[in-house]
């Protein structure tokens, strides 16, 4: 008998909101309440607090070189202890619950441990466990290998593992459940005056991601756009609030600009004297793509320039390619600031406010190149939180309030 | 192709000897040497020093009422961390090693979580793994259920996987690394002319253990004897010494008596003014043995007396027994001291020994009925110690040396 799928939520609880034993505690009356009042319920979690620190402190103490397969081993002990103490705080609320690791429930993933890929879930234990009536808990972050090794998947993993179980389980909706109250239009932490977005588009938040928008990884919402599945991003503190993720927002386009995001850990590099700037431009564009290291390249003055942007995690990876090039290489520690547009008609426009704006201020900048749906400027890594905000009162999302009924965002 | 197995030994590292990382080094270092020289080597390891309190700290955090499958998964995480960490010393060493749990070993148990026995055991992944000539280190203590779920085996768990594994593997011999540098003719922390015993049968071992001699599990033993395993107990700090616990000692037995053993956790339901004594014992005997409840009855000096003797953790499971017959019950916290023969034709003679040593020391005791290789006697508990050193002395034990070369042990 095929289980009656669109009831199912699943639901991911990370960062502060596993941080203690008394948060996690909470988690379990808020499901216990969810349970009765008729969800079918699939909780992720990661680890606590800072036990993955603490784990990799232990690790730290045999070796610096660690090897991928056994630190994943090691780590993803972490999201199993949650997993065994949030069973045991439902219980408690009377609730019975079934606790897997990435492996029982079914993740299978590629085999590079620490950035592993899920290749696919076979949701039986899970849809056993749902038909029994009990609410199921996995692990975040983590499955196995077609040669049975434990895997983790990376940054962002746990979101990732809510992402696809939702998909796989048809999930009514995939719960991301946070530090902060939702999506907003800038980092809330440094921009004050930033704005909860209460409805995006799969894409909107794929680009505010790989920008720089922390609160999710782009893997995430990929899986979640491939099956159409809404992700909904909100407080454990709080009722109210959110941003949902979906595909089609509904809502009117009432502002050009919805987000300024900026991501300080870039690394460039800039080729000066280039002959050949084209040439040069396709040899070190194919050394990257094969070592699959994302990048951008800049918009230049000049004819015998060429700048690089890498992720500062790659930096030890390409540096190698830019040695390699006999050509005089500056390299230097960035950040970007991004405008997310709504519409590819308003590039252009916002492509000249921003250039007036950052010119007016003296600062020296870069633009990325290639880009249709959003800004993306080079500056000073110091500068970066400062400029967001100019940013963003020069955009006028200062302004905007977050109205779910008007469907401002 | 079929590898040449015997060439396998099994190692098991416990207690101190993985309490800090720095243990943990060491041992590798130990087992990079005789990776070396040839060994082809499966490491059993515990969970380090106090995680395993830790854990149990954590869970005590949200309740003191456990659900015994949470409880598994919770504490199966601490074995996982030292395979990670030892895989990783390994490494530095220049031995591939290739770290395995429970299920990933192939390790097979029953259902009863907490306290699950080993079914079977599918070499299949770590026979892979020494051909191609890695070292296998395996998470101790726990399993797989037929469910799929993760079991751990309880009291002395890590001995039993080891000598599990080295029966399956068909390994040349099983060594077990603990804190003394053997099994000693009582124990040595308490009893300080306690002298090492270089060779001992399985039975006789296994007599030891269920009288409480904690240094091996009776069911690590059974598994090793199972298929003639050889077991050696010795410590990881020193490479002198050692116990073997093997089929044939091939010694010349040289002392009547091969040790004193004490057991402080006992409990003692005595039944006074039965009327029909046998009656009454038949009846609470099969009540035992439905619960699984181990125990022993006590030899009576009058004829409206019973006694029965059970381990204190069986104590809450027995209670109900007793309180349902209808007799007065004395329940009472005891001791026994055991006295283990080599030979059951000296069995008379070492009863009357021991009836006239506790009696000279005015000692209240019973003693154990139905046993032939040694006498049990039942002591309050606050003398036992002291008991068991006078007996030591008294058979003779303090005098004897331990000699290898004269098999006197």
């Amino acid at each position: 008998m095929e289980r009656r799928v669109k009831s199912v939520i699943v639901q991911k609880y990370g960062g502060t909101s596993v941080e203690a034993v008394s948060n996690i505690k909470g988690i379990a009356r808020k499901v216990a309440l969810e349970k009765a009042g008729g969800l079918d319920l699939v909780i992720v979690v990661s680890a606590m607090g800072d036990t993955t620190d603490e784990l990799m402190k232990l690790a730290d103490h045999i070796t610096t070189r660690h090897h991928k397969r056994d630190l994943d081993m090691l780590l993803s002990t972490g999201e199993q202890v949650t997993v065994a103490l949030l069973c045991m705080a439902l219980r408690e609320e009377g609730v019975t619950a079934t606790g897997l690791t990435g492996w029982q429930a079914g993740i299978s993933t590629t085999t590079d441990h620490g950035g592993a890929s899920i290749l696919s879930i076979d949701p039986e234990r899970i849809q056993r466990e749902l038909k029994m009536g009990n609410v199921v808990v996995v692990a975040g972050f983590q499955g196995i290998t077609g040669k049975g090794d434990i895997s983790t998947l990376g940054r962002g993993g746990s979101d990732t593992t809510a992402a696809a179980l939702a998909t796989r389980l048809g999930a009514e909706r995939c719960e991301i459940y946070t530090d902060v109250e939702g999506v907003y239009t800038s980092d809330p932490r440094y921009v004050k005056k930033a704005v909860r977005i209460s409805s995006l588009t799969y894409e909107e938040m794929i680009l505010m991601a790989r920008r720089g928008a922390g609160v999710l990884h782009p893997k995430a919402i990929e899986h979640a756009m491939t099956h159409n599945v809404p992700l909904v991003v909100r407080s454990s503190m709080s009722r109210v609030g959110g941003t949902w993720i979906h595909g089609a927002p509904g809502r009117e386009v009432s502002h050009p600009v919805y987000g300024i995001v900026f991501d300080k850990g870039r690394f460039c590099y800039t080729l000066s004297g280039v002959p050949n700037r084209m040439e040069m431009k396709v040899i070190i564009s194919s050394h990257l793509n094969s070592l699959d290291i994302e990048y951008d390249t800049l918009m230049e003055d000049r004819e015998d320039t060429l700048s690089f942007l890498v992720a500062e995690a790659d930096q030890e990876l390409a540096d190698p390619i830019f040695d390699s090039v006999g050509a005089i290489v500056r390299r230097e520690r960035k950040a970007t600031v991004t405008v997310v547009v709504r519409d590819e008609n308003t590039y252009h426009v916002t492509l000249d406010t921003v250039r007036k704006i950052l010119q007016e201020k003296g600062q020296a900048f870069h633009i990325i190149e290639d880009c249709t749906n959003h800004v993306t400027a080079v500056v000073e890594e110091s500068h970066a939180i400062a400029l967001t905000s100019l940013l963003h009162s020069a955009f006028g999302l200062d302004e905007v309030q977050t109205s779910e009924a008007a469907g401002v965002f």
